[in-house]
C-alpha cells in the first residue's frame, strides 16, 4: 500500500469526517465566544490556541486531500470553496486587513461542504439560479433606470434618499423589499405631490416582477420533484403498454399461422 | 363489566368529550376575564372557583384516561401534550415562578388535542417540519455566521443593534423578516458606507433561502394532496391494464388450444 | 302576457342590466365627489339629487325583481347582498347613525353582484374559505392564548401595547402581519430581556401557520383548475381503455365460436 | 439587389444588432454618469456628445427599420415601444418639460426589446396580465370604496392620512402593502377606538384578495409549463393506445376471415 493510498484511507474514513465536523463546530463556537469582551480578556489565550489548532487541522486536511486527489481536487467546486475559506483565514490580519480577521468566522460555512445533507440543499438552491437569471437581469435594469430617474427628479427634494446614484440604488432596493417605502414616498410627495405616480408604478412593477421571479423558482422546484414521480410512473405505464402490444402482436402471429394451417387443410 | 371498562365507557363517550371541550372553552374565557383588573377585583373569587374546578376536572380526566390506557397512554404524543400542559398549571405559582402562573392560559391549547379537526391540522403542520429541517439548519448557520461577523465589524458603530452576539442574532433575525431593516442599515452606513454590501448580500441570501424553505413546505403539501389523487388514478389505470393483459393472455391460450385441435384434425 | 312577465322581460333585458351598471358607476363617482368639501359646497344640491335618484332606481329595481322572483328571490345569496346594501342606505342617517351615512358608499359594491365576471371572481374567493376554516380557527386560538399571556406578562412593561386584552389582541395581530414588530419587541425587551423568546416563538409559529393557510388556499385553487384538466384527460383515457377491453372481449367471443365450430367439424 | 434589400441586410445583421446593444449600454452608463455633478462639470461636453450620437444612431436605426418594414413595422408592439421611447427623448426638454429630460434614461429600457431573452421574459410577464384583470378590478373597487369610507369617517381625525380622497387612496394603498399600517391605525384609534374593525377587515380582505391575485398568476404560469409536458406525454400515450386498438381490430378481422374460411370448409 503506497503512502498516497494510506493517506486516502485516512482522509476518506467516516471517523476522520466526523472529526473534521467536530473541529468546525468547536471552532465556530470559540469564534462566537471571542466576541464577548470579558471572555476574551480572561480566556483569550486558550481561545486563540483552539483557533490556531483548528486552522492547522484544516490546512493539513486540505493538503492531504490535495495530495490524494491532485488535479482532480480542483474539479469539485466544493473543494475550491474550502480552499478560498481557509485561504482567507491565512491572509495577514493586521492593519488595513482588519476585515479579513472578521471573515475568519466564514470557516463555519465549511459545515456546508462537509455535511452531505447541507451540501445537497445548497446544490439544490444553486441549481435554481440559472432559471432566475433573465428575470433577475430585468429587475436589475428596472432598478438602474428607476434610480437614474429618481436621482435626476428628486435629488434636491430628498437628498438623504436620492442625493446620488448610489443612494438612489440603495433606497429603491429598500422600496423593492417594501421596507419603510411610505417614509420615502411621503417625504418626496411633501414637495412633489405628483411623485405618487413614480412610487406606485415602481412598487407595482417590481412586486410583479419579484413575484414572477419567485414563481419561476417555485415552478422549477415543483417540476423537479413532482415531475420525477410523474416520469417514473409514465415509464412504468409505457412498459406495461409495450408488453401488451407485444402480447397482441404475438397473438396475431399465432392466428396467422392458424389460418395458414387451416388453409393448407 | 369491570370498573376499568366502566371508566372507559365514560371517558370515551361523545357526551363526556363535549363536556371537556365546554370546560376548556369556559376556562379559556375566565382566564381572559381575569386579565381585566376591575373584573378581577369584583369577581375574583368566583373566577378562581371556576378556574380551580376546571383544573380539577382536567386532572380527574387525565387520571381516568391514564387508568384506562395505562402504558399505552404515553404512546400517543397528544396525551403527553395534555399531561405537560396540565402539569404546568399544577406547579407552584408563587414568587419566582410567576411566569408559570401566566402559562396557565396554555390550557386553552388543549382544544387542539381534543377537537379532532384541530388535531388533524396541527398533525399536518408538524408533518411538514422534517422536510424543512435541512434548510432550517442552513438558515440557522447563516444567521450565526452573519451575527458573529456583524458583532465584530459593527459593535462600536451601532451598539444597540450589534453590541453583543445576542443583540446581533436578534437584529439579524429582525432583518430576515424584513422588519425595519433600513433603519439598522442606514445607521450603520452613516459611519461605514461600505456596509450596504453586508446588508444587501444578507437580505438576498436569507430571502432566497427562506423562499426555498416555503417552497419545500408548499411542494410537500401539494404532493401529499395532489399526489394521492394521482396515485389512486394510477392504481385504477394499472388495474384496468392488468385486466386487459389477462384478457389478451387468456385469448392467446384459447387460440393455441384451437391450433392444437386443428392440428389434430 | 301578464304584468309579471312584462316586468320580468324588462328586468332581465341586457339593456336594463347595462343601465343599472351605469347608475352604480355614476353613483360611486358622485359619492366620491361628495368627499371634496368645495365641490360639496358648490354642487351639493345636484350631487344629492343624483344620489337620491340612484337610490330610488335601486329600490325600484329590487322591488321589481322581488315581484318577479318572489320567494325564489331570497334563495340567491347575491340578492340578499343587494338587499342589505340598499337597506343600509335607506336607514335613518342622522345623529348617532352618522356611520350609516358613510356606509352609503358600499352601494358601489353592487358592481360585484351585477357584473358577471366580478361575481364569478368573488364566488371563487368565497369557495376557498371553508378549506381555510380549521387553520383560521387554529390561528385565532394562538392569537387569543398569546394575547392573554402577553397581557399578564407585559401589561406593566408596555401598557400602550399590552395594557389590556383588546390592546394585546391588536398588537399581536400587528406582529402577525410583521408590521413594526421590532418596535414592540425592543420596548418590552428593554425591561424584560428574556422576552425575545416570546416574540421569536410567536413569529415563527404564526408565520408558519399563516404560510400553511396560504398554501391550503393555493393548493385548492390549483386542484380546481389543474385537477379538472387532469380529470377530463383521465376520463378520455379510460374511455379508450374500455373500448379496447370491449374489442378484446368481442374477439375472444369470436375465437370461442370458432373453436366450437371447428370442434363440431 | 434593391436599396431596400440592402438596408434590410444591414438592419437584420447580427453585427448591427450587437452594435445597437452596445450603444444602448454605453448610453445607459453615460446617462448614469451625468447624475454625478462633478463628472458633469468636468466631462459635460463629451458626455453630451455621446448622448446625442446615441440618439442619432437610434433615430437612424428606427427610420431604417421603418423604411424596410413599412406598414408591418407598426404591427409589432415592440417597434411601437421603441418608437415611443425614442420619441420622448426627441421632445423639447426645456422649461416645464424638464421631466421629459429625466425620462431620457428610459432609453435603456430598449435593452428589453433588443435582447431576445429579455423580450421573452417580458412577454411572459405581460401574458399573465389578462388572467389578473378581474381580480385587479375587484381590488381597485375595494380600494376606492374603502377610501371614500375612510375619508368620510377619519378626515378630521387624521387629516395627513385621510384628509381628502387622494390621500386616502394613497394611505390605503400603503396599508395594502402592509407598510407602516399600524402607525396609521394607532393614530386613528387614539380618537376612534372602534376603528380597529375597519383596519383589520380591510387588511384581511385585501391580503386575501392579493393572495388570490398572486395564486392566479402562479397557477397560470404553472399550467403553461407543467401542462405542456403533460399534454405531450398524453399525446404520446394516446398514440400508443391508437396503435394497440388498430392492432386488436386487425386481429379481429383476421379471426373473422379464419372463421369464414373454416365455415366454407
Amino acid at each position: 500500500m503506497s503512502v498516497r493510498e494510506r493517506v486516502e484511507n485516512v482522509v476518506e474514513a467516516p471517523r476522520f469526517h466526523a472529526f473534521i465536523i467536530g473541529v468546525i463546530v468547536v471552532n465556530a463556537i470559540t469564534l462566537g465566544l471571542e466576541t464577548v469582551p470579558h471572555l476574551l480578556d480572561r480566556y483569550g489565550a486558550p481561545l486563540h490556541v483552539v483557533d490556531r489548532t483548528a486552522m492547522a487541522i484544516f490546512v493539513v486536511e486540505l493538503l492531504a486531500r490535495l495530495y490524494v486527489h491532485r488535479a482532480r481536487f480542483f474539479r469539485d467546486p466544493w473543494n475550491c470553496f474550502d480552499l478560498v475559506i481557509v485561504g482567507v483565514a491565512l491572509a495577514p490580519a493586521t492593519g488595513p486587513f482588519d476585515v479579513l480577521r472578521a471573515l475568519r468566522v466564514l470557516r463555519a460555512l465549511r459545515l456546508i461542504s462537509v455535511v452531505p445533507t447541507m451540501r445537497r440543499v445548497v446544490s439544490a438552491l444553486l441549481a435554481a439560479l440559472p432559471g432566475m437569471a433573465s428575470i433577475a437581469a430585468l429587475l436589475a435594469l428596472i432598478l438602474y433606470v428607476s434610480s437614474v430617474l429618481a436621482t435626476t427628479l428628486y435629488r434636491d427634494v430628498a437628498p438623504e434618499y436620492f442625493g446620488d446614484l448610489g443612494s438612489s440604488l440603495f433606497t429603491l432596493f429598500q422600496v423593492m423589499t417594501g421596507e419603510a417605502w411610505s417614509d420615502v414616498a411621503r417625504e418626496v410627495m411633501a414637495e412633489r405631490p405628483i411623485a405618487w405616480i413614480f412610487f406606485v408604478a415602481y412598487i407595482a412593477v417590481t412586486t410583479f416582477t419579484v413575484l414572477n421571479l419567485f414563481i419561476a423558482v417555485a415552478v422549477s422546484a415543483m417540476e423537479t420533484q413532482v415531475g420525477q414521480e410523474d416520469r417514473e410512473r409514465a415509464a412504468d405505464e409505457s412498459a406495461t403498454m409495450a408488453a401488451l402490444l407485444a402480447e397482441v402482436q404475438a397473438l396475431r402471429g399465432e392466428v396467422r399461422e392458424l389460418r395458414d394451417e387451416s388453409a393448407k387443410v
